[in-house]
């Protein structure tokens, strides 16, 4: 099992990775003080795979535990389904020191935490992703929120967890989409902090697709100390914390305008950091070689789903209302090299269309090997 | 002017008290550093007394201000109006730079302040409150919030504001019970944590009463002291807070039994205050001298609304609901001289029903002087 300590002193946090963890869940309820009142969030997929296995192990310790089962789904982080915890909690009689499980990927760790964040000003919430996705990403740094119907995480706010349990058995059980959808998450941390960790990743890249469990748990590891290690020194995304954002931008808007269908997060980051590595190579911040890595390493995952059909001009409006403007700019995270960002206003929308129409058109991804 | 200063590290604030503090509002924008896109969040009547004022002085210092206006009272103090703000927000395309003021008294700080809270994760936000109790009460120390259907301030988060202005001035507009209500709060502070300001309202009571504004700014700043020590020792209520909840369990009761309706806040603060003063003396924590100078004090307020025709029973049940319950005990904030608190589980129902008989079928509040 790997350990990495999130450093936010009153709120510090650790971050277990390994497997086998869900069956020791109890264990680590006493060793890190949780209330005994548990609600586990989660949805009937996800429940049904570990639901049995988290109640057995919570309960063995002498835990009251009581399901809340949420809809799956982006559509359903909303309002009303944090409204429907509330009652719940409320209709359980939930106290300040219970706590809540969020057992999920990351539309369930935003809407729990959201709701752990908002329940009587704030109770306690343990992360127990179950996704790629979620374990390198979502999971930690205390994000939480729901959708607005004019744009996605418009309501949220930073509440960080006391424990995140990352069970790396859970990937097993993902399709191969969205467990290649995780992956492009972890090419970013490579990008955006650690060029070590981005050459490992190019020459342990089959072993990541098979799986392989020694693999994964390194991976994860790494993407979370990197994570824990941007925001402990910028928790609330003022600075640094934005190179997290790296291929966001874009990758936002897209999602948006294809309604979070037909795309999934991590293919639409995908898009994205190939975006950005364009206009990162088109302002001469990028050399060619450092370019055409970083395309070599993401067409590994295979074809993205189709974007050329996509108006650039919609991109742009939603581009926009997007909630990383800082004074009316937009942030653009670009690459220097690989492992190093930097964070520029002056893109103009022209630049944007060259590379959005560039990198779309082309046959980028390239074909496998 | 007053200055009290809260300090909760990098969350710290300052709260202005004087008279004239509406119209160098601008001034204070700019000294404060806050951002220059601001949204005035306000019921109808409140800025229809001061909107003007404040929007003038907020635009002769180049700010660009959006009014937002909400119905006024506790009963849509609930996550719709939330939503409706959100949604103004966003039309307006405020961001994260941008500043919500709240202009009003509690519902109106403790709905914009949740707003600021949850929106893009937390924007700033700046309290003006301009009733009594919101000035030496609600407005410091950060808890906002809404209700749910099943209770009050169910929902909520910890978050401070940037700055608070309590103008004096906005005191006088007050209807006498309006301002009346908001003493109850003021003795609360001298019984929890200071005789000689308890000693201080006892002589000064008739200048407080009239509203001598020299009076008025010397007792709003000493209560903001008397919270701003609490609440820096105590950010989110976990023990010393508490002692600022003195005469708030059976007053929470009692406001929802009676649908909030027919009693102000601060009236049913002051039957819990005398309830809890009778159970501190049942107790033998308080000598019958001091529980007789508190209900002396108390009643020179005047008679508080009849609340004998409250079923005990029905209150006893609420209680048990009241979002104070840890571990499932109820404590109790109770006296064990003037100024001095301490807090119990091991008050039963039977004492409960005791004092509640006692004091509210009793002269009490006995008739002026």
């Amino acid at each position: 099992m790997n350990s990495v300590s999130v450093k936010l002193g009153p709120r510090s946090y650790d971050i277990l990775i390994g497997p086998d963890l869900l069956e020791q869940f109890g264990k680590f309820l006493n060793r890190y003080k949780l209330g005994k009142r548990v609600f586990l969030i989660s949805n009937q997929h996800v429940f049904s795979l570990y639901g049995n296995t988290v109640q057995e192990s919570l309960v063995s310790e002498g835990a009251h535990v009581t399901e809340i089962l949420i809809p799956d789904g982006e559509s359903f982080k909303n309002l009303e389904t944090v409204e429907k915890i509330y009652t719940c909690l409320m209709a359980q009689r939930a106290d300040r020191n219970s706590t809540i499980i969020a057992l999920g990927g990351g539309v369930t760790g935003d809407i729990a935490g959201f709701a752990a964040a908002t329940f009587l000003r704030g109770i306690s919430y343990v992360q127990v992703p179950t996704t790629l996705l979620s374990q390198v990403d979502s999971s930690v740094g205390g994000k939480t929120g729901v959708n607005h119907q004019k744009g996605k995480n418009l309501i949220g706010a930073f509440y960080q967890p006391k424990l995140v349990l990352a069970d790396t058995d859970t990937l097993s059980t993902l399709s191969n989409r969205e467990f290649r959808s995780g992956i492009y998450e972890i090419v970013k941390y490579g990008l955006i902090y650690d060029e070590t960790f981005f050459e490992f990743l190019e020459s342990n890249f089959e072993n990541l697709l098979i799986r392989d469990f020694q693999t994964l748990e390194k991976i994860v590891a790494r993407c979370c100390q990197i994570k824990s290690a941007v925001i402990s020194q910028d928790e609330h995304e003022s600075d640094l914390r934005r190179i997290l954002n790296f291929g966001h931008t874009f990758g936002h808007a897209l999602e948006a305008i294809m309604g979070y269908s037909g795309i999934t997060h991590g293919e639409a980051i995908g898009w994205g950091m190939l975006i950005a590595t364009e206009i990162s190579l088109q302002k001469k911040f990028l050399d060619a070689a450092s370019a055409r890595r970083v395309v070599a390493l993401i067409s590994r995952l295979g074809a993205l789903p189709k974007v050329d059909w996509v108006e650039f001009d919609d991109l742009l409006e939603l581009l926009e209302h997007d909630k990383k403007r800082q004074d009316s700019q937009l942030h653009f995270v670009l690459l220097n090299e690989i492992g190093k960002t930097l964070i520029r206003t002056d893109v103009p929308p022209a630049l944007l269309r060259e590379a959005w129409q560039s990198v779309t058109s082309s046959r980028v991804p390239l074909p496998h090997g």
